[in-house]
């Protein structure tokens, strides 16, 4: 039997969704509560990799057993895990269901907040320097037009092509001052929100036009592109499944 | 010259406001960085204490230094104390000005959180019991017409009067079943917040009834009420000035 979890994770303390040999992992921290309540060792697989330190409000990720699920799984997950990390349901689906493949879209944030907050340390970037976000936006709008996002994907990668279909792309200013980038896409590459945000930042504070920044996302060379803004700011905030899957049974 | 300073700061790795022998206080990190700028050593008297762990989403402290200030004052401490405390503003005041005898009343709200949520760790209490949060009202009702406060104040402490006048104490439901306890006073007695949030979660859960919250306050007796809840979910959320403070000069 196939069951989903989701979850939501504070990433600060963590090296990413992906287990790894060095370093505390969220898949980790949640492989081992599993296996210990259901007595056998459980694999998940997520939707997809989070960086070290990005946050989830959402995230989902599958696992197989044969063994029946206690009543109360959900609390001794809940109590088992440290209190940055949080199951909030799990339900089974069918076989061929998968947390990686039958997701038809990311949605991620990325928070920059004007001055320093004691109650958002590690949750945003701390961005001071004035930019026009009209002209952010200008240029976030031409990512729509693209396919290929080379450019802005970390150098080291496994994946066989670049190509991407960004549904959205856009700056949010609240009354504040403080951004919120918002990009949704059915995948992402391997540092990519944090290279776009990085290098739109370098829009809105005029050291690129938008046209320059059209010439990078045609270059396919992460070099052309700006620096990648640190992982506080970002978090997948959705992961977009057909309704269907949460009423399989 | 004497200078007001307004703060915020997350208090989970701090015993608390107030300086001590044992552990490390908001007050000490900020007077370190401010003996450092300015070069002298300075002294910060602030609005009230805030107990290990409580937060300040605006808590105000007053220095005197005869020192004229650098014109960058506040990004200087700002780069100088860690990511949790933030200085907001500094401002020149009267000399007969006081961050704890001018303010009029200190506003606190205690956070009640219905289900574990990594992002709000450290900043709310995650209550998952029903309550009946109309009872609760009811009795918070009561505290406006008592004075004496002495059941829940802490036994050990130096004060030579119980007396504070509640302006006004409440529960706020959120659509989402999450709680928060409003409450205004000129005053608080140490733990006392902490004590009432306890007494009144025993009488939304039906183990008091308001007639016996009534009787908790007359008694003057701290071993009458409940269990204090934990820090983590209050926070000094106002001290409140006469509006002149703001533009003495």
């Amino acid at each position: 039997m196939r069951y989903f979890l989701k979850l939501s994770y504070r990433g600060t303390r963590y090296h990413g969704w992906q287990r790894q040999p060095n370093g505390l992992s969220v898949q980790e921290v949640l492989e081992t509560a599993l296996t210990t309540v259901l007595r056998e060792p459980v694999a998940l697989v997520g939707s997809g990799r989070t960086d070290a330190g990005v946050h989830a409000g959402q995230q989902f990720a599958h696992f197989d057993t044969e063994m029946s699920l206690p009543p109360a799984l959900m609390q001794s997950l809940n109590s088992l895990i440290p209190g940055d990390v949080a199951v909030q349901a799990c339900f089974p689906v069918c076989p061929d269901d998968h947390a990686r493949f039958t997701a038809m879209f990311r949605y991620y944030q990325y928070q920059v907040i004007r001055q320093k907050d004691p109650f958002r340390e590690g949750l945003a970037y701390v961005f001071t320097r004035p930019v026009d976000v009209s002209r952010m936006n200008l240029a976030a709008e031409c990512l729509l037009r693209y396919r290929d996002f080379e450019s802005f994907s970390k150098v080291k990668t496994d994946v066989t092509t670049f190509n991407c279909r960004i549904d959205f792309a856009y700056w949010e200013e609240k009354s504040t001052g403080d951004l919120t980038f918002h990009i949704r896409a059915d995948r992402f590459l391997r540092g990519m929100v944090r290279a776009i945000v990085g290098t739109l930042l370098a829009v809105g504070q005029g050291w690129l036009n938008v046209a320059e920044f059209e010439q990078i996302i045609e270059a396919k060379d992460r070099k052309r592109a700006g620096r990648a803004v640190p992982p506080a700011g970002l978090s997948l905030v959705e992961v977009g499944y057909p309704a269907e899957l949460f009423s399989r049974r």
